[in-house]
């Protein structure tokens, strides 16, 4: 038994529900979980399926034909399916924080993430140690204003070579060209220190420190040419108050960040995230 | 356009989502919104539809006994239907405490529970003036140990007159009987000022504060014959320290009693709770 | 025997706990409770006391005078003694929105709050019944752009009237003049639907719900001339989905209104609240 | 300067806080924080101050001396005073998960932790390449119910070795004899994965999951004779719903592990725990 997983987003209209489960049955196939949403405003309907199919590889090739010819471009529907026994793989970028690294890493450790972590890259070569202790290869790109071009590039092959499906920035601090991200659209997830929209940029602790606030946040988000503005996953918090200073602030943070970004990850992994008019859809 | 809920569990096979979903389409019907689960372990199977017929009352008397000849079943289904824009009647018991009293006619007022209350229960006559300042009708029905089964008995004629669909004890501080229960199965909402199963029983702050939790809780669950042992809708909590006595506990747990009862209301009246095996579905 | 609460601060210096402790000792009073904090990076020390002494009146503005002679001027202070057992009066001023008025009031019914509240202010007659209900004045002050200034110097002379100590916007949709702030300098608290500094401004549940966030928030504040840029009470959030939509978000913030509007006013009432620096130190 | 933290609780009497802060002042230290708290139902009257001293160890020998004859026996006083600036000496005991111990030795390589871990001791040999991967002695221990005495005999010889001064269980799946945790009262810390005193024993996610509660939980607490009853030190909730089983109340489970676990460890630390009556003040 072939376990699958379908996404799939199309402009709402009667009968999609019944049509591509009877569809599945028709072929075969068993419609073990389905979960659905309707943006109501937009008029647009999103569907996330896990199937079983006791079908072969090639099989499975002329399911996806026929579900095309037949089904999803009767709905003009955008979609999607996954094998959902194959591990992702997974590139990490660092910097010299280690926290979100180590948690990453303990947490693929110990089987909690279903992915292969075939490289670590990072512009720093303080972090080599934990890529070490873990096993993982670790190759240092340095960037400048004047190499960054020239780094990206560097980056992009390393991606290739090693069949790269998605990239974590796990405390990278550098800013991603648009050309890169193009190449990897909603395939990049970044951890931003702040309850987006609330204090983008840098120092975000700092500058909510400053302004008094009594809860800080930690929000994962797919990168897009627009700095902190793309796609929200997911958002933490934590409460604070008069007697934590900036950097206690960061230290409460730091727990924000791991968590936010793991769960980020889960969902990624686990094809329950779908992106439509710069926001995600997160099925449960 | 008729809206209406469709609520259903079954053991769980193959295709019924397509059987259930094709079989609307074809009496006209529109799948607006599905929401699916399975217990695996169980082998149950969970679904809530919502949907719209243009048809009038009569067609939809047909659709429910085509459903259960043609559907229901075939799957061996329990099921139910509701119509989603007919607002269900709703009776409050309560005893002293005014808090949750305030905040559910404070949210019926404003609109935001689509629910009619025709009428409020009390074996104090405290609450009285509250009542009457929301214009709802106020039965005193005093509880002694000898007048208890009398009690309940006018109880459930003045349940019948108003023809209620549910009850909710908004702290009403007398045990229902088994008899009582009975004739409203999963039809009574009780709130209890605990994190269940921690501290059942009364006096669950004093307790709380004994044992130096550093988190106190409320839940709202169904009532069954066994106390504090019913089905949970929903939990809240809130942090406590040191600097709080069993008194603070009761202030802050005042505001999760509201909060959770005011959901399990919500959650009861959007159709949204399925009861299995003593535990809620509870869809989103 | 009296019991007083003393708010300082002052610019950190050596000893400064100690000079007071023995100072109120020695004016046979007893410290029953203390709460500090220093600011480490300004240097500014702060300190909430509750003392209690069995003394008069007569002896205790003899205490003020004493203290402000041989403590608070050696060390600078800005000071302030209040009398616990005396409740505050507070105003409220609404518009149209009643989930916030009704749960104050339901909490002053009950009890929770201590305090006075002789007046309800309104630019709308539409919460008129909820005010009767609780039998408590509603003034009806109509507002427009030509009023303006009118109404306010109207609700100014009613708030000198009626003795009011501090005043709540309960959804009051009126922005405050600079002129009559200045007149309750930190004394009007002010309840803003969304996590500050996230989306300030006029409607922050769309502006919200068009970034995609996954936590909604509210915050109470007090009001200065900047419009959501005054010092910062108290904070609460809650989590929202894909399958929220703005108008979810509004009904999900009533009750992080609700309940970050209560803390605010709560924190008030007990003195526990010092400003400084555009912040506040919120004592425990 | 010497830093130094005094933890005082006594029965409550007037002019505590006076006497100390004086004290402290007539020596030459500098109180720079306080913090306080009265259990008015116990009379118990708790303190922790932060001192600074321009003196030598041997001055503060000397001072020791001087407030034991001179305040502590006045007041019968319970106190300790720690040199703020020494690292504690924690040992970890494990056994086969390695969530906890990845956490723990994550936080602790990247400096977020004040503490020394010269041991990691465990009665499996799993978890080695870890504590060889992060340079920390690891002792493998076996235990059986005939060698338990003889096993703990051999763990005290070497925290005794190691001059440790609290221990850790970090997910150690072994029940402490009362002869060892006599040895360490209130200096062993331990995590229970769950809400206690809600699910003690063993297996609490699954008795979570059966009893279907909507809230998950972890408790790190001191380790006394009574297992799972010892002084609640942090407590920490999830979320869950019908959709998650008992795996993932577990998956979900082991973020809070880590978090209240660290937490417990972070006060522990910085000496602001404080043990009466089977329950611990936590200074902020």
């Amino acid at each position: 038994m072939k376990k699958t997983t379908l996404l799939i987003n199309c402009p709402d209209r009667k009968g999609i529900i019944a049509t591509v489960t009877n569809f599945i049955l028709a072929k075969k196939g068993n419609t073990i979980y389905i979960e659905q949403h309707v943006d109501r405003e937009l008029k647009e309907f999103f569907m996330r399926l896990e199937c079983e199919f006791d079908e072969d590889e090639e099989k499975l090739a002329l399911f996806k034909e026929s579900f095309t010819t037949h089904v999803a471009e009767n709905y003009n529907m955008h979609w999607e399916m996954y094998n959902a026994e194959k591990k992702p793989r997974m590139a990490l970028f660092v910097s010299k924080y280690n926290h979100c690294l180590y948690d990453i890493l303990g947490r693929y450790a110990s089987g909690e993430l279903k992915v292969h972590i075939p490289i670590i890259i990072s512009n720093h070569e303080d972090l080599k140690p934990i890529a070490d202790a873990f096993d993982i290869p670790f190759k240092y790109i340095p960037v400048t204003t004047d190499t960054k071009r020239q780094a990206e590039t560097q980056q992009i092959e390393l991606l290739k070579e090693y069949k790269i499906d998605f990239i974590v920035l796990a405390r990278y601090m550098q800013i991603i060209s648009s050309d890169f991200i193009d190449q990897f659209p909603y395939k990049i997830i970044n951890i931003h220190r702040s309850f987006l929209p609330a204090f983008p940029g840098t120092k975000p602790y700092h500058s909510a420190y400053e302004r008094g606030v009594k809860i800080i946040g930690a929000t994962s988000h797919y990168v897009t040419s627009d700095p902190e503005g793309g796609p929200i996953i997911e958002q933490e918090i934590a409460r604070v108050s008069h007697i934590h200073n900036a950097d206690d602030f960061m230290l409460k943070g730091r727990d924000l960040e791991k968590i936010v970004l793991s769960r980020a990850i889960k969902h990624h992994l686990e094809r329950k995230l779908l992106v439509y008019n710069n926001k995600t859809v997160v099925f449960s």
